[in-house]
Formats: C-alpha cells, structure tokens, sequence
C-alpha cells in the first residue's frame, strides 16, 4: 500500500498518517519527493482497506499494491493446474472440448445431441437443467428430472457431464448427478454458492460475470479454493460493453491475463460470448489462438426449434469442422487434445 | 415482432418465413418495401423468441417490438405504486430516506449511528449484517447476531429497519428480523432468490445489477411480483463504467426512465453510487432533483474507523445538511418528505 | 511513480531498476516489504512514461503517482476560474444557460428560437452551423452562411453566441462571428484543432468525448491552456456505456470530480447526456442540484420538424419553467443565475 | 422505419401519425395487433429521422429497420474488396503484416526496426512522425522529418510505408511521402478529415474509435468512399470498457461482424488493442484464426528506450517468431500471406 500525500500537506498530517500506519502495528515508509511525500507501507499480512487511511487529512490518494488473491495466484503456486473432469484433463497443456445443448429438452433430444457431439469430438457433455432466465414467463428448465437425463445420455454416449446450480438446492443435485458443477456469470459473486462448492471435492466450472474484472474473477474463485477445493475451471464468456454487433463482449485477453496471475486452468464459451451463431465457430478458433484451455460450445441438432438461445447454437457438423482444425490450431501455443474417456 | 428479411430474399423464402409464424399459432403480415420485405407478426401472448426466426434463410433481423415485463408496467398499472415500510410511504410522492452504517458493528456503534441518522431526520435505518465481499478474507457482517442489533436499535429509536439477505438462509432471518428486505446488486438475477421474496409479503429493496439495463432490473422486479409480492421498490445505485472517478457511474436517467415505464417507486443510493464520500451529498441532491423516491445513504459516525466501505461513508451532520436542503428540492418534483413513525 | 518488484525478484534486479533510474537523472527509493520490495522514484519535474520500467527483469507493476496535468489543476489555481462569454460569466458561483437550436436552419427559424430562449431567460444562444453527423448523407448544417444567420439573431435578441468548430477552416471563421468555441465530443482528442483554439483568446467550451476520463478531459482542456488560452469551459455530456434507455450515460459526479481536481468551470448538456426529449429538463435539474456552473439545452420551437436531433430538443416553455426552478436550486450550492447583458 | 403505438393509442393518432407519414411522400403500413398498433413505411430512399415521429402523441417507440451504409455494404458489392498499398495486397484472401515502430525517433532507429521487420517478413512498414498525444508535454513526433526518415528507410528495405495524419496539413504531408494514409482512432470521427482522404486515391487504414459500434466504424468508411476513394482498410484496434488488465479490450468479434456487412478488409492492431507487450503476439495469432485480413503491429529493437508506447512494442523476434505460425493458421480461414515486394 503507498499513501500519497497532498502537495501542501504539512509536516503534522505526514505525522498523523504514519502513528495511524503504526497504530495499525504497520510500518511506514514516509519518501519525500519534489512536490509531495508518499508513504509505504510494509508489514501487512492481509489486506488493508485503503479506505482507513483515504480520509485522514492530508492525504490525496491511497494506492493498493498487493493484489488480494493468495491461493489462486501464480505466485504461490508456479506451474498449471491440471482439473481431471471424469477422467477428461483440463490445463497444463490439455484441451477439453465442453459441448452440448443449451437445455435439456427432453430423452430423445438430449440423447440426439450427445451422440452427435461424441461424434465430433467433443469430451465432456453439457445441457441446462436450472435456466437462468431474465423472463420469469421464459422456459425454466426441466430441473431435477433434466438431470437424470443428462446423466443417463452421458453414460449412454461415454462421457462426463456439466450443469449449472442457481441455488443451494439444485447445486445438491448437481453435485449427486453431475461430474463438474457450472456456476453461471449471474452468480459468480453468489458467495454463498460459491462457498457450498468450495466444501465439496467437485471440479467446478466458474463463468466470468458480466461485468466482472479478471481480478473480482480470481477472487471469487478464491472462495471455492478457500474452502478447500482446488478443482476450479475459469470460463471466459463475454463481457458487457457498448458494442452492440454481439450479445457480449468475448474479451480474449483475459485468457492471457489469467494465465499470467493465476495457475487455474481457463476455458472460453464463445457460444455466449458472442450470442450470434455464426460468430461461434470463428471465436472458439480465436480463443483455441489465444492459448485458452478449451472451450464450451453449445450445439443444437436442429437450432430453430430450440426452447433457449437458439440463436447461439451451432450444428454438430459446424462443431465437428472446428474439431477438425484444433490439432492444426493447439501445438502453436503449446497444447494438445485431451484424451476422451 | 418484426422480420426483416435481406434484400435478395426469395419469395420462397418469405413464404416459408410466413409458414413457419403460422405453425406457430401467430399471423404474419408482410410488409413489402423498396429495397426489401418486412414481417410483421401478431397474435401472440407470451414472449416470442426471436431466435426462432433468425436462422430462417432470407431472414437479415428480427426485432422485438412488445416489452416482456407486465406486472411491472404502467402499462398495465396506470398510477404510482406506494410501499409501505413500517408504516413509512415510499413513492406517490412520498420521499423517503434510508440511512446507517454500511455494516452493524456491535450494539454501540449501531445505536449511535441509529441515533444520529434518526436525529439527522432519516426515515428507515439501514445496517448489513450480511456482507457480500469480494476476497473471502475480509469482514463478513455479524450476520444473524447483527440482524439482532439492528432491530433492537430501530425500536429504540423508532426506525423501521432494512438489510441485505445473501441466499435463503439469510433471507429467513432479514424476514423475520426486519422490515424491508434488501437484495443487493450482485443478486438482481439471482432468480431463486427474487422468487423467494415474492412468496413473503416484505417489501422488497431489489438493487440495480452493476451491469443489469432498466429492462433487465424491471424483469427481476417482475420476478418478485409474479409471485404475488407487490411491495418493490427499485433502487439504482451505479452502473459498471470506463469511468474511474468513481467507482460505479450513476445512471440518474434510470430515474426518469423507470418511471416512464413502472409504476414502481425508484430510489437511489449515491453512496455505492460514487464510491467516495465528498460525492455522496451532491449526488444525493442531484437524485431528489432527478425526481426520485428517495435515497439510501451509509452514514457513519467515525468513517476512518469503520470496519467496511469506509470509504463511502458520510458523518451525520453531512446528513443533516443534505435533509435540510431536501424541503426545498422536493415541490419541484412534485413530492414531499414521508411522514416518520 | 512507485515501481513493484515481483515476489522472487533477485537483489540484483533491484539493483539494476534503481540503476536505470539514476541513469535517468532521478532518484530511486527502495522500500523492502514482507513481500516483495516498492522502490520509490523522486526527483522528476516532468512525466515518466511507465513503460520505460515495466519490461525490466523483476518489475512487476509500474504505478503513476503524479497527476500529469498542470496549468488546469487546482494545486496550480487554488481559487475557482471565472470565464466571460460576451459579457456574461461562468463559473465562481456565476450560473449561465446555453440554449437554442440544435442547427441553425435559416433566419425565420434561427430568431424564432433565439426569442424563445431569451424570453425563457437563457443567457447565451447556441445554434450548430458546421454539423458533425454519423453518416455522409445527413444535414450537414448550413455552414458559414449558418454562422452569419446566428451572430445576426444574436445581435437582434442581446445574446453572446456559441458554435462549433470542426477543423481549422471552420475555426477561423467560428472566432470571427462568434462569442465562444465550441469544441465537439468527437473532436475532444483533436489536441491540432485544441492548439489552434489555444492560440485564440476566444472561450472554448471543451465537451467531453464520449469515451474520455475526467483525467482526458482535463488534459485535453491544458492543450488549451498550453497555448496561452485561459478562457476553457468544459462540459459534460454523457459517456457510451452498455445503458439503453438514454442516448449515451450523463456523469454528473464528473462535475463533483472536475471541481475538485480544476479551478475550470464546468457546465452539463442534458441533451446530447440524454438523447431524449423528456428527460432533458429533469437532469438539466440534477446537474444544477449537482453544483454544475451552467447547463447548454437545446431547444426548438418545433422539434417535431427539426432538421436534426429532433428527439433531444425541448420546447421553449420547458427551458422556461426550468430557469424558473433555478433560482431554487442554486443556493443550495453557493451559486446564482449569470447577469444577462 | 416502424413506428410503434402505445397501447392505448387512439385511432386518431394512429391516422395522424400515417397522414404524417404520407406528408413526407412515404408510404404508411398498419399492423393491427393484439395489444397495440404498429405501423410500417416504405417508400424511403434515403435515411429518414426516427425523431420525426418519436414526439408525435400515442407513439411508444420507432425502430430504424433500413441500414444507413451504402457504398461500404456487402448488399451492394457482395465480393470483397482487395486494396493494393504499393503492390501489397490486403483482403479477398491476402493477409498482410504492417509493422515497425511506434514512432520514427531518428534514421538509425528507424532503420535497424525496419530491417528487422522486413527479416522478420513483414509487407509494409509504420511509423508515426504525428503522434496524438493525451499530454502535451509528452513527445509529440519528428512530423516532417520523420516522414521523410520512413519514406527513406522504406524504399532501401523495399516496403511500402503508411503513417497517420492528424490533420489537413499534416495529411498532405503524408499523401506525398507515403503509400497508406493513417487515420488514427481518435480521429475516426473527423469528418472533415475522412473527405479529403476520400478526395485523394491513396489506400486508408481506418482505425476504430474507442468508443465507436461497428456500424459507426462502416459510417466513418462511407465517407471516405462517398467521395470516390474505395481503398479502405478498416483496423480493429480495442474498445474502452470496465476491463482493466488490458489498455483496450481488443473486440475480435467485430472482425466477423464486419466482414457479414461490408466488402472491405479489416485488419487488427493488437498492440493498441492490448497495450501489453506479452498480450500482443498471443492476440495477434487470435485474429488471424478469426479470419482478419491482416495485422499491425508495433515493433522497436530495445523497447525499454522507446520514446513512446513502450508496454506495447515487441522486439522483432517474437515478431518472427508469429511470422512463422501464420503459414499455418491462415488456410484455416482461407486466406494465405499477401506477397511481398
């Protein structure tokens, strides 16, 4: 922490700052400049609220220097994290191809999706159960009995399955049915969501909220890790701008970002980050480019009829085409395909 | 909803279109332009999504025309709606204002603070007992102990009092404990949450998303009234910007948007609004003129010493000044000061 | 400007950090941490550009601390600047209304509308000549016989003029025929076109760009001031945000920002803020309750037939229960309505 | 154009708003619905002002359908357009590689950087010699000089230059010296500026504001186009929005969105669009694999000396180093690199 002091703050206010810096068994480091004195701070095991020091008088900026996340940082852990989803590798130079519907419809739709994105290529299985939606009047979601279905199209097509908890009750569902847990960008500040899976052993996939930083990003998977459960997979899914050519903002940076702060492997839906079909495909290669880990694709036999984001779901020969560029694609940043259960 | 087809559309393929809107139960009304043709459709009730045309060939865009709220709309609700909080009127010209500390502390810093906010003239006492933060290791609220203060303090000091409910366990103890339930930014889409809220019959303080349109804000509020819980009021309290003067942008023209649109009573919050306290007054201000329907502002009697948001925080005597100024702001909207309990 | 080390920096990289500071003439401050070790850099009268630090081996993070803005910051000027357009004066507790047209459409329009805002009592007469529009096939205004039309019914009505300069040609004749420069939005960065103003002693009155800082903005107005020109009003007029409902996101804590940071005046544009007719007047209300030295309106005596941004334009009755407000409002903050001449 | 009636809009205001439609020479088309009347023209040739009707009673809202852009649309000139600068070819396949410093600092500099990158196997050569600056303090360029120094360097490395002009001076300047025209971000909405590039033949790197849509990017195009210059090269380069672990947050999506409306080729500056030296090769490859026509990129030999944007400039190997995964990612979007001169 460095506290900047105004240009005319007196030699009493410098004083002041530094007993309040001490008061708080801190140590201060007064520098004198040209124009203005800065203080630095040193002895701080956690964070300190800069706003303890904001008001006093005299001072003109406070400025944080650490950065508040600990076990998700590079810095305490060096090399990748690897998350095993059922048996499918996540970071450390593994790719996984996360696909599937946006909902689970029904037994015969679900089933149809899987098998064909089995067939394209993909690892682990996805579809909606408990749907977020902004309309209370929209499709909810088939709930506990789309859960069951999930998994039994999962065993049936021999992979892994994902779906997303709004609350403590379907989040104890999920957990029961499902291989990894999603926890959508609405509720990546959900703290209580996030400390619940935090006590379980479940790889849980955390979507970047909306409007949320890389750093508030970082954080709140510090709250699973907090808890004791190191199995978190970070999503990359758009944020919210301006721009108003796509749903969402895909900010493919943030892929880098992350890997440079933290050791938690990244993946990027560019299904919701870009909520237009035909930007789908392009983007999961520009995020394939970027170095991200792998991606969230979600793939719809016959999209027009979907009861949810039909406008973002592409086929599965559209899938099947980017499947077929990845092995071109990961070995410039390093990376391969997962192996398939 | 409107269908633009692209200019080389075929008449196969706006017939197709008018085919499909016709399974569909709805009528199609083709519209034939200079340049291209446009479908205008009618007969539906519910939402139609949009997606279900836009991947249909010929098809260039597909625009919503009808709003998705309802229960929400002046449209359907003509006059303002007034809610009651303990017996103060919030909307219908009535002006309300909520204020305490940011966090309840112990039972002496919350009976000061509720003494001075009651003293400075603040309708409802406000105080966190429940504390969404961003790193796991800062102060988290008392929690149910904290709720138990800041009651004991609104009686003594005549207020009726609001906190913040996190998920439903916590919302169980604010329902029984208080008189308003507040659920803050980072839960507007919680939708499990907004339900529960609606089955109660407490008034609602359902904040602004940091990244939620007025649109997405009035659909959450539709959540709380779908149930049956017409006791909402609205509150903005910034928006996620570029900007960084402040920590949050606020949007005032929410303000006059809201009303232009629902029937629900707005309020606004101008300290996480602004995030520094040396704006809090002049925004505060700036609100009433806006034609709000009251504010919500953290007071703090020793701000440099308190133990969250400190930053943000204004003394009592900064109320005071701002609740004398307010008898002159308010008859140029049309609303006066509620009556305290 | 603070420059933090990683965690594992070695003594030697810190060693050479503080070598390349000297080299350029300042002076290194190590300040070893828990953590990691700040070194502190003084003895700089200019800016440092950061990134001559932030690819040396070991540096983490370079920090800014120093305010690179000068001749504009209030350290400089304590006291609050007065600028007077014709006569009339902004700023220092003065309060001056800028209203008229959007465009200046021909003379029978442009005196109708100038009558209209002088009865409503506005101080200064606005009226676009030189239009910068979106698209290549819109009005582009009527140019130099625009300005001649607007000096003339400002002459006939007693009101110093404002217009907008695009370039340097339009520049020169906008300081021969009128009272004030005005610089636009999309022109805030055009530090050539700034310089230019600088070197006139004409009032500019500067608008923020609609992705720009407080900190831009600022900087921008000392290219001005640079120069030698003194006499800058800036003004605020909305950002581009993700909101929807208004035309672009009005910031009136950017006004409480810049007073602090300036002893600049600065006065709000409700219309362009807003980009819709009804909410113009009710944050023409918050700006001024906000303690902004002045408002600039656009107003029309028939917006409904107006050549451009027919949507954000009041009538000449709205501006006039407006300024009737106004004389409510300002004391609240120190202020009082600017004589007229 | 369609205008939407409020619910209770009368039949009265439904004729008056179709007789005012029918006063402009336009053609009104009701569409009954269940709840509300829209109504539907045709008939325009041109852009019609949606604020024409939006203030006439019982109108609830106006939805522009039409596209303003012409000359730049893909409906107009469906094939791509392939733009030569100095016998390179960008677009309709050819990917090209514009590289070199930030800024032309003196010959030495220039050449060593432009040797490096013509090694490294770049097609043409930047430079700035007219920096816009957001403090006038800071270095501002060589102008003419610098000019002169690329246009020198350029011809003994045997590649074509392209610079950025600021102005009308400094744009005759750069249309004598030089194979491309610059037009920098903060002037793409310079109007004045963008005509006279239209009235020379020379090709336009058109840079996306910071703050602008892609179809105010295609506008600022059409004027160019407007009159008479077709060579138009659009640059994706990073919008401003909340996220800060990057300067911009570079919008490759933007990459397929405008090559679904427009003709022209885009390219993509990953080095503004990140501000981050160890972001801009990973990016770089991220648009190529998005189907960009092409990249720019700043490069400088010891960056850490760099008198300006130093974060972001690479040193010419990494640049090789990306040179050489472009031969493979290419084909994936079916394009291969431009030939050189």
């Amino acid at each position: 922490m460095l506290i900047v002091m105004a240009v005319g703050a007196t030699r009493e206010q410098v004083a002041a700052v530094t007993a309040h810096i001490e008061a708080l068994g801190l140590k201060g480091h007064p520098i004198p400049g040209a124009q203005r004195v800065a203080i630095g701070i040193t002895g701080n095991t956690g964070v300190i609220e800069p706003a303890l020091f904001e008001s006093l008088p005299g001072v003109l900026e406070v400025i944080p220097v650490s950065h508040p996340y600990k076990l998700v940082s590079r810095e305490v852990k060096p090399e990748d994290s690897v998350v095993s989803v059922g048996g499918v590798k996540i970071g450390g130079g593994h790719f996984a191809v996360i696909a599937g519907p946006c909902s689970v419809e029904n037994t015969d739709q679900a089933l149809v999706a899987a098998r064909a994105v089995r067939a394209a290529g993909a690892h682990i299985l996805r579809g909606g159960a408990f749907k977020p939606r902004t309309s209370p009047y929209s499709f909810q979601g088939l709930g506990k009995a789309g859960l069951a279905i999930l998994r039994d199209v999962g065993r049936e097509t021999g992979m892994p399955v994902v779906s997303e908890a709004l609350d403590h009750e379907s989040l104890e569902q999920v957990v029961e049915t499902c291989d990894m847990i999603q926890v959508g960008a609405r509720n990546m500040q959900n703290y209580s969501l996030l400390r619940t899976c935090g006590r379980t052993r479940k790889p849980v996939l955390l979507k970047r909220g909306m409007s949320a930083t890389v750093e508030e990003l970082l954080m709140a998977a510090e709250y699973v890790l907090s808890e004791g459960n190191y199995n978190v997979v970070l999503c990359e899914r758009g944020i919210r701008t301006f721009a108003d050519h796509t749903r969402n903002t895909l900010d493919l940076a943030a892929v880098v970002a992350v890997q440079r702060l933290s050791h938690l492997p990244i993946i990027v839906d560019p299904s919701h980050g870009t909520g237009k079909r035909h930007k789908v495909i392009p983007m999961g290669r520009a995020a394939a480019a970027a170095g991200a880990d792998g991606l969230m694709i979600e793939v719809h036999h016959d999209p027009t009829h979907a009861l949810s984001d039909a406008a973002q779901q592409v086929l599965p020969e559209e899938l099947a085409q980017l499947m077929h560029q990845l092995p071109v694609l990961l070995p410039l940043t390093g990376r391969h395909l997962s192996e398939r259960q």
